[in-house]
């Protein structure tokens, strides 16, 4: 294995953190706020660190293979989170360090689920960092780092493997053949998105520095909020667009990346889209029925049947009514919203629709298979035949996918919350979308869970986040050991 | 396919049930009871119906193929079910016919959830009836009729078709080459482990018709008590015996014909055995330790720790003590063993020990072959490799599981209940487990889900039992319409 490239790459993305951290430090010296040090310290010891090691481990070759791209994924992340976690710890804003990872993890990995009971009391360039994090954590640092750095960097060998690892979904393959014009042109389409949502957001009339944050959030499918009732407080029209922003950043960015280049038909016939959408509009459609007799107004029922099924199928995770007292029908939507999540090669979390996709036509093709044995058996997707090594690799996920969940949910046990909130929190952190039902639903946030449950929440988003592999391999111990 | 042969073995089935109904007819007419009649008029509705099927639809041909085997082994069922509830619905002694079909379905598929809300109040004859159910259930009634008919019935032809569908795990074999006689050596073993539990628990004092029919349940690993406390009020050492005898009747029936012909070495290298075993004392441990605090005694404990668990891993559903009230750790013990379920060709429901090793051992062989793609994959059991099919056809098989308990979820919140209610109450059932938690809780009943929500529980305890795929076929449209 190449070790040195593994630290030398790690070093490379503390550099990177620090930098991207000058954004909320100039927006705690433009609100002049006494966690300008905060920062300057926090940014500091990622530039120390980070060179330290790329002094240390300059590597021999760059060449990565499969195995050394899950684990640079899996460290950086790990990484990222600690660094990240700086910030809100050195200021006291955070007080515990175990809160400020959680924090932090969740929203990297644009989970949104927070320990803080008081969000309204934190300062401007903590907030900032704080809905950053989603931002950067949507489409993944490591990408970022690939879109900026020359070609002769991490960029050189084979940083597909780092690609395929942190990018979510069951394919990931590349737009454009080279790989690092693939990784700019993502975030440019990232980049443009944002900026137009920030716009939209402004001029509709919500503050600027709302606009801004709620943008990352949206942008990363996350969900941090800067007030206390997450979105619930904005007008009308402001939810309506964050949640065809919220949908907006659920799609396949491919499909962007066609339209740019005018296929606009290519970008139509994804079958994605279209089970995504209508998956969104049944569900809405079924919310807003069961919620009629409670509401009486059909335009409210509607809209937040609307809003909070584009919040929770995209994995955001706002919230702009509190869902945990609707009835159990509208619940249950909900809940398995959680599981299904946005569509492969976009910000949000979950299965992802085309994994759900290929599950079910894959059982479908098997249950026939049993039935005429010597039928052929293929599973397709937009008309073409997907390669078996995908199908094949769908179900051992799946496998790992329950045992993540259960061993979440039992290690949860050791605290003495009831089981739904046990259940829903290890759902929605492992989906990365944010609130849960009962303890941890709409209006509660996770402070109570014991530092040990923290953790073990923690260590759920990133597997949730990086889709389980890269940190199971990273972290088995035939990894480590030589052959 | 070969409508007449369906039509003609249901036939023979229900005359089959209506000899078996004459055992509760004796006891109704031992204790002198008025349910006589009642016993009288179903048998004469099954032997009338059977009879008239057998006449109608006698077969030309006498060949089944596996999608004849599925549609027998479904359609067998439900017709099972509904002749079997009548003695229940004529007698009034369960005056909604709905109800007393799914206690029926209840009983057959060894589930032991109950819509009765005061069983003590029920008739001898009755009782034996509703218990007698989970012993026909356990083994499967067609392998029975397999048994009994002479060859030249349904037995000709390729009835190993009838017999894969109907026993439980992913891989049925014959133990001896022929089926018949696999069948009846089948039936031998169970009658004789019945009849040994019968007279242990007498000899150790209790009464014998609770002997019998406690036999019944626990042979079946079904759960249905006549007592309004389950088996709570039994003294300790019986409650012991009836949890050595679950835990009997959830190992591979495969494994006492080993012993039978001497082959000891054979039965213990069962790694599907030791593995149950495992998980029933480690589950154990953790609860008796989970449960000192409150208890004081670790050996009323241990005891209460071991009977539950011996009653969920099989899914029989005995309930020796109010496990809802029980520290969330416990519970989340038992809802995972409810999952996990006996060993496969046992009378157990759930996933079955042998499947969630191989799930686990396909998902280690397909990481591995990430990491190194040109390794070979095979996915080895008792030391010999697992053919192809059988590890091709578990992940399809778990991604139906999914559909269903989803399915059957959802269609529960449609009644009032809470998200912990209808969560377990669609896994008990679905299981066979029986008791689920909070308001299907070990102390609560099944009677306040309305009539549509205990049609789907119905439909959801027979896709457990069969394993879903005969009931899917059967009920797929392009089944029988034809090509």
């Amino acid at each position: 294995m190449n070790r040195r490239m593994v630290f030398y790459t790690l070093g490379q993305l503390t550099v990177l953190e620090g930098a991207l951290m000058l954004l909320p430090l100039g927006t705690a010296l433009l609100y002049r706020e006494r966690t300008v040090s905060s920062f300057l310290c926090a940014i500091g010891i990622a530039f120390l660190a980070g060179g330290l090691l790329m002094a240390l481990f300059r590597p021999k070759n760059r060449i990565i293979y499969a195995k050394e791209g899950f684990i640079i994924t899996a460290l950086s992340w790990i990484v990222l989170s600690a660094v990240g976690a700086l910030p809100f710890f050195i200021s006291g804003e955070i007080p515990s360090y175990i809160d400020a990872f959680f924090e932090t993890v969740s929203g990297f990995t644009t989970t949104g689920a927070s320990i803080l009971t008081n969000v309204e009391s934190l300062s401007h360039g903590i907030l900032f960092w704080r809905s950053f994090t989603h931002w950067i954590g949507g489409m993944g640092i490591l990408v970022l780092m690939m879109a900026i750095l020359p070609a002769s960097g991490a960029n050189s060998g084979r940083s597909i493997h780092i690609m395929r690892a942190e990018m979510p979904g069951p394919v990931v393959g590349k737009l454009v053949p080279r790989l690092r014009d693939t990784a700019k042109i993502l975030y440019l389409i990232y980049i443009a998105l944002t900026t137009l949502l920030i716009l939209v957001l402004f001029v509709a009339g919500m503050p600027l520095f709302d606009s801004v944050v709620n943008a990352f959030a949206t942008a990363g499918t996350g969900g941090f909020c800067i007030r206390a009732d997450s979105i619930a407080g904005y007008a009308p029209h402001l939810q309506w667009i964050l949640a065809v922003g919220m949908l907006a950043f659920g799609v396949n960015f491919n499909l962007y990346y066609l339209i740019l280049i005018r296929n606009l038909r290519g970008a139509l016939r994804s079958a994605e889209l279209w089970c995504y959408l209508a998956i969104c509009a049944v569900s809405a459609g079924i919310i807003t029925l069961n919620l009629m007799p409670s509401y009486g107004s059909i335009s409210h029922a509607f809209r937040d049947a609307s809003v909070q099924v584009a919040s929770i199928m995209t994995t955001t995770g706002y919230v702009s009514v509190d869902f945990d007292l609707w009835p159990q029908l509208s619940k249950a939507v909900l809940f398995l919203l959680m599981f299904v999540g946005g569509c492969a090669g976009s910000t949000a979390g979950g299965l992802k629709v085309s994994r759900v996709m290929l599950l079910l036509r894959y059982a479908k093709q098997s249950l026939m298979r049993m039935l005429h044995p010597r039928s052929v058996r293929a599973v397709h997707m937009d008309g073409k035949k997907v390669d078996e090594a995908t199908v094949e690799s769908i179900s051992p996920y799946l496998i790992l996918y329950f045992c993540v969940l259960i061993c979440t949910f039992f290690l949860l046990c050791f605290d003495a919350f009831d089981f739904e909130t046990n259940i829903t929190a290890a759902v929605t952190c492992f989906n990365n979308v944010g609130p849960g039902f009962a303890a941890v639903g709409p209006t509660q946030s996770f402070a109570a869970y014991s530092a040990f449950s923290k953790l073990v929440l923690s260590a759920t988003m990133l597997l949730g986040r990086l889709e389980i592999i890269p940190l199971l391999i990273t972290f088995s111990p035939s990894t480590w050991t030589k052959k």
